[in-house]
């Protein structure tokens, strides 16, 4: 399974990928299925890299609510611990006997505190204990609006809503042979408008006796439409002009082909340009299956062997 | 009235709507006169389909309240529960005698630890009933978070604020016949600024004897203008380009005609661009019907008879 | 001062202003200073017409402070009606003996159930109260959840910060004549990039023994820049294509001159593309005026007569 | 070192950088390190000038928490002052026996008023604490409002998180010798897609015998990349047709030369256009030196003598 000695002459090179041509800095893919690149960043500290937005934006809900809830003991812990070395004798109202009944007094004073519910049954009398809560109050109040901006942040963020098949096909198509793939829109009312396309692929070529990469547009049947209501199957005809023309699927696996796909459009609900990419691998592309047949209105991705 | 076997060779078709042409996939209109599109989507479950937001943005303002009214009696309710199987013993500074009187008189403590109010008359003294009310204050707290991110993004979402004639006329223009309709923005101050249209026209056809469905672009006497201060008479000259030559009444009807339209501009208010979407079916075609006269600066989109 | 039988035919018509050809559609000018359109739109109710995210957005700071404080004031009092017609004695804690202290109490007590202060001294034990208590703390909530949205909505608005010469000038320039005006970033650190510039000009022509409006695009000696860190004079040349050539101030005023100016460019600040719109009327056209010199950074608008 | 008569004719002048041509009007750099315009604008007052979104968006975090912090401190303080000059003994509750003491005391009641936590152990029954108390708590729940918009601003403003390597180097590349520097984005998982570059060049060069500022576009061998997921070596060959041909390191110095590069992408997180400005003058160009080579996936804009 030696590497290609050259792609077709008349397909279309695309330089400006952004990636580089050293093979050996490569492993495994570019681009993961969600759309994520598959880099690692040395070099930089890594405070400097990690994007604390971005993360709070793109957590799972549920890690997001056990965060904030996770801080909330925390916060409300600490303050506990400051108020204790401060001294219970700061505070008035409390009915705790023991030690231990003390602590989750003041523990419970401190969550009133940092919510700014504020009962005031226990309520401080001294400078110190008087000063921290009104620190708490103010942090606890910070604190939310933090988390309101996330929240909005979180809900507010434009998103894409596709789905992609599973796999790309090699298939037959009209007279010819073509590489194709399926994509639709998931969210009801979620409609794009003005969508776009564009595929490249990568592969491993010998040049000089060293490997490289190299990169190709690859044309397409079409590659916009005015609007996405429902399935689009994108098409690249393997004809005269396809970097892919005469390759068999060892050929395709030896050279570590891998499709790039970016998705533009106009979302209605966010009034915003909406952006997806996705990648397959040579693993993720079917020789001869086809989609099964489209049912109206349905989102049906799967595909059948022919 | 058959299908038409052939439409205008010279109109411009347009394949790239991203509606597919099996006239059987569909039933009734594509696009709603709100411009939502008429579609189901099948084969995913409907927490997959279902957008939160987008509902959340476009429920009428009254629903949106009672949402929230609803939603902050039946969290206080769920969490009187909780408190009332904790037991009100647990609590201090009731005064209530009965048992519906401490039903009650927990039910008003949870909204005022959920609304933060805190009197702090009732007040958890167990360890169970502070533990609840600390994270009833905390979810509250969020709740209005949440409410907040929400309300902002009602009213900071970009909207179009157009109104479109209720019928679009095919009657005289100038020396020759043409399709119009006219729409305006109808909120003050809210002046869209590069405004685009964009019309397209589907209708169904036969081919090798089976109806299938066809999409063209409707030329325009203009497609843009700087500004939209006023009214604007979209006007499709009906000439030899266009798709609709020859046209009868009838058979506009049986190819099941619908006029897509599209409009974009820029909204100074929101600094954003907004799009809106609409349709007109073969039955909000009249032939023969003309718009009033249009008067200084008022919006008048109604038509009167030939 | 007759009006103008023709223009220069070599000028450039722009028939895609927006603006219609009626001139007894107008009086005065279409477009005001501060760029809002002079139209008021009829045949529809104010309060469809009326944008209130615009108006709250566009309320000088003191008017919108000066409505929130009178919003509060209010919403209070109404609370208080209602109390007062539920009973007073449905309050505990309550100092007041007098009827007029009654009410100033339960005002007050309004004030802290509405900001959820609560300090909890008077404190509702009656049915009715705490439930009027429960609504009051989460419409105050709420308000200031809108309250919060409004402050954000009126502070992330991107805004262009430019300001214009109270006048254009028709003066020599080079060798020839041309109409010059001035703008600028007044805001430090608010600087646009890709600044588009775009003149257009109104004037009434006759027209078969009918006065009607023409609009012409103005060519401009530069239309766009890459950054406007400074001071940028538009100048259009009065040459052989200008619409302009051979007017005389007369003609001018006669033909009821109105120069439409919109600029376009991208702010760092806001990451959002800001737009301004103004106009200059025949009254603001001087002629052989000139510009003060430009002194370095400095902004400076005014003019000195030749 | 004189300056130069003329520059080489072939190369590409830029009128429209927004630059002014005369030379005394500058000192020292246009365009800082950072990307901010190295210029002071004078003729408008201060408060006009001063841009209070700007700078509280970009006020380094512990900055904006110590502001957040002392205007919590002065703002109790303040209506410390307004209770104390209304007098103590509108407040019941107290505990405090000296003045000092009720001072500390009020101070307290002042938080937790601001806070909305309001205890209420301390709490007011006489007019005008009453009526304060309700102005406060309405004045602390505005403060919190503006605050989480201040704090969601600063985490959603679109940042591009570029950075440049310290220096651009003259040295052979390929078969010429070329102008290079290198920017990468470093914080994970902000790709920007759609990256393009623009670099002019701003140099002094005499004309009829007065030094005046000449600006040229750069020719640059790649100008966008589809991604931007590793590092960028931006390079200008130095050919026939660029204005730096035949410059020497002196030529470069007397001349003042000052690189200004724009960088815009679309950053997938924010769902919005992002740009970077930045330049190089004389001094941090270098000649012979060059990039250590880079390594896979290493963020590396360092460079090493040749």
């Amino acid at each position: 399974m030696a590497l290609l000695k050259r792609v077709n002459p008349s397909s279309k090179v695309n330089n400006d990928t952004g990636f580089g041509t050293n093979a050996s800095d490569y492993g495994g893919r570019f681009v993961n299925r969600d759309g994520s690149f598959n880099l690692r960043k040395e070099g930089m500290p890594f405070w400097e890299r990690f994007s604390v937005y971005h993360s709070m934006l793109n957590l799972p809900g549920w890690k997001f609510v056990v965060l904030i809830i996770s801080f909330y003991l925390c916060i409300n812990l600490l303050y506990t611990i400051i108020y204790l070395l401060i001294g219970v004798e700061q505070f008035t109202g409390m009915l705790a006997q023991t030690n231990w009944e003390k602590v989750k007094e003041i523990y419970f004073f401190s969550t009133e505190t940092f919510t700014t519910v504020g009962y005031g049954r226990v309520n401080p009398v001294g400078d110190g204990a008087n000063f921290v809560a009104s620190i708490e109050a103010m942090s606890g109040f910070l604190s939310f609006a933090v988390a309101t901006g996330l929240i909005y942040g979180r809900f507010s963020k434009p998103k894409s809503f596709l789905i992609f098949s599973d796999y790309a096909l090699i298939a037959p198509y009209q007279d010819k042979t073509a590489l194709m793939f399926r994509f639709a829109s998931y969210k009801d009312n979620h409609i794009l408008t003005n969508v776009e396309i564009k595929v490249n692929i990568g592969l491993q070529v010998e040049e000089n006796n060293k490997p490289i990469f190299k990169f190709f547009d690859l044309h397409l049947e079409r590659s916009r439409v005015d609007s996405l209501p429902m399935n689009w199957t994108v098409v690249h005809p393997i004809d005269e002009n396809s970097p892919l023309t005469g390759f068999s699927f060892e050929d395709i696996k030896a050279s570590d082909v891998e499709l790039y796909v970016l998705v533009r459009g106009f979302d209605d609900v966010y009034s915003n340009v909406v952006l997806q990419r996705t990648s397959y691998t040579y693993e993720e592309i079917k020789f001869n299956y086809k989609f099964k047949p489209m049912y109206r209105e349905s989102i049906n991705l799967v595909i059948s062997q022919n």
